[in-house]
């Protein structure tokens, strides 16, 4: 069976701006995303960045990915408007888009939910803990009942989405907030799943229930090479339909 | 317009046997709620109680009741299973039918939804946020952004439910719980909406914010009065299709 | 209690270009439409076309309406995205958002859905029958199980939409295709109605039944007024939470 | 990797009493299905029938059972209340369960929708046309956009069912019907997945294409080894929780 081939991608700006945040990514967010997902064979893990050509998101690397995991939180409006539609295009044609954390405003995933993405933070080193609500669910594989962290940025409701298809986990924090911080949707053939957790602040994307939820997240993610629709004026396959009046029956 | 016809059942059980519940509730929960309701003109509003015959949910009063809101927690098992069958027989037909906190695991509720209806609880006095997720739904008309109860019962996930259709609000509580605490579900012609406060030791169903709850899902759950469909035997009002092959211009 | 304010928006292009057309629609689709919702005492009723100041869509006009029914076909380009932004700007901020036929392509409901919203498509006269699948949501509200439409366009899935919060209808085609020909979705603090017919060539905004689909639709899709979340930076209302750990009680 | 262990239950009642239906299938509907799933390396298939043992539904069985299909129709009632809570409660337990053709009405299945499981039904060797409306789903896998069956029994809708999770496939027929013919469930940690062909009189399962349906759903059905979550009295973890009363702050 084919690999599922994974494209971690990172704007990549508070690892080399940050000494802070360097210490505890020295080789970025996207390489501790991607040394967790190569720990599982049956993905082909690449990386890109923002300061790449073309942003690391060039038609040819899109058409060879199947499943954009995707960090980003100071530079949203620096990628250009042709580039999301780009993404936004590519996850419709089928491929699999997780988003992360302050991710959730980013140019691509704000186009496809068609909402504004908002929701309540700060920045108060509290607790989250990430109840996992939906246990049947593919993304539960292998997780515990919970997933706590010690410290974690907070977000809070309302988080400004579109009901999600389906809700997996929902997120406790100690100040008082609650968040919707795993969740599902289909979009074209394209299925996105945003999954709250990974302030860069936090060395939240080294631990193992975190990877866990990586790595069933990109496996359901990866495209279902389902029928592609046929669309536009088509003809009738059948044609001479004669009415039997029968309302009476339906409606006496 | 025809006013709703609400009826308030309570197994009343907690307020005759304890002096410590009844000083909270003297004419007991069905009553608190019930005075609640009865501010809105467009609500005919009843009470039931278990010690009633039929228990208080005879055919004809449940045929003359477009809204049922329910009570229990002690007795459950002495519900007998015709009478929760009459119920959920009701509730299929269109009665909307308003589960409240403990009743979660009354009989006619576990029968429409399928599964166990099991949750965590714990009794102790911790504090409630329930955040309003989905501002747009009805029953969140003239709502503030959370309601906050100083003192509740906890409930905690996993609560054994089918995925609700609308998820209106997710509890907190300062434990360290999270819960689906508003939730609406169509079966067959009827409503269902489930609201976790309203334990008996505290005075919850007294609180404008609370009773503004009950008022939107009593008005959100009343039957919406649509078609009743044919099943069965039914004979085809269309007849001699005759087919055009032209799947290669489907799939070319 | 304050009426609901309906405005009918229409491109009005058929109408005024084709003798056939006004044959059918003489004051037009909106003028149809119109007719029928003010059968209803609880709607204001008003009506636009894309030939007034600002497409008849300005700000003003905007505010002070509760809910827009929409209907174009030839002129979705025409309207400049700073007017489609409006509308669906004001769709998050509370306003509800019937989308009638061919409008599946207009801009404002491609950005909310955040999907192409293509479909198959074939004028031929067939016949469709929607059945009322969901006979408890609102909208099924005094409707037949089934109506029938003797000619119709045919449109055919796969629709392009996320899945719906809520389907209501399905569209069978005598051709040989099914739609989901009326759906539900809430985005922001707005709720949005797709409803399949209304080709310009048939007289179907004439219908009782058709019309009472759109009175319960308008119903519907008012404004809620639910809380308008707090968004942004917040502080937390609750410090000093210590941890107990118990974790091994949760996980023996 | 484990195998998924997929068991095919049928009652086995039409081959055996008629003559022309066991010429249609002369090993059992049952091995017709298991032949096609045996297809596929990753199930370790088995079968079992009505006349077998405690139904070859015995609690030993069961729990070394993945995913288990079922056909039924002449008999539903003959199967003991207790049997249908045994098949339920290992549903909720996490065992996949796959629903075919007249088997809605069968009592393991009914207990788990809460609902009656009714629709419209006729015998009129009429077209269908199963129409993929959610091809991002892994039950669309390897499908083509649409599975035509020259001949089958007609199902009509409302199918009393509760609103499914995922809807995957709407049926048209010739005869002027439309039904929700692939639907998806997720019921405690068990995830349940209705099908609708495959009447008796007609080979339907010979067909690779629908051979493929129940090769994705067994595989989609399979349990996702989640948390299993506790449940009933619960300590608290957190502790002293302080509120700083801010509320002026969130409600200006």
């Amino acid at each position: 069976m084919r690999k599922t081939r994974v494209m971690v991608w990172n704007e990549n700006i508070h690892e080399r701006e940050s000494e802070k945040i360097r210490e505890i990514y020295p080789s970025g967010i996207h390489e501790a995303i991607a040394e967790g997902l190569r720990e599982c064979d049956s993905f082909d893990v690449k990386t890109a960045t923002m300061d790449m050509p073309e942003y690391g998101l060039d038609q040819n690397t899109l058409e060879n990915t199947d499943v954009l995991i995707w960090w980003s939180h100071l530079a949203h409006a620096q990628i250009p408007d042709e580039v999301a539609e780009r993404v936004r295009t590519r996850v419709l044609d089928g491929m699999g888009f997780i988003v992360l954390h302050s991710s959730h405003l980013c140019k691509p995933f704000v186009k496809l939910m068609g909402t504004c993405c908002r929701s309540k933070w700060r920045e108060n080193d509290e607790k989250e803990r990430i109840w996992i609500i939906e246990p049947a669910h593919p993304i539960a594989h292998g997780l515990p009942e919970f997933i706590e962290l010690p410290c974690e940025e907070t977000y809070g409701e309302r988080f400004e989405i579109p009901t999600p298809d389906e809700l997996v986990f929902v997120s406790w924090f100690s100040g008082g907030e609650v968040f919707r911080s795993g969740a599902c949707w289909k979009r074209g053939l394209g299925k996105i799943f945003y999954f709250r957790p990974g302030h860069e602040a936090y060395p939240t994307f080294y631990r193992e229930d975190i990877r866990q939820v990586l790595k069933n997240a990109a496996d359901w993610a990866k495209p279902s090479c389902g029928p592609k629709p046929t669309l536009g004026n088509v003809k009738t396959p059948y044609e001479n339909v004669k009415l039997v009046d029968r309302s009476d029956e339906f409606h006496p």
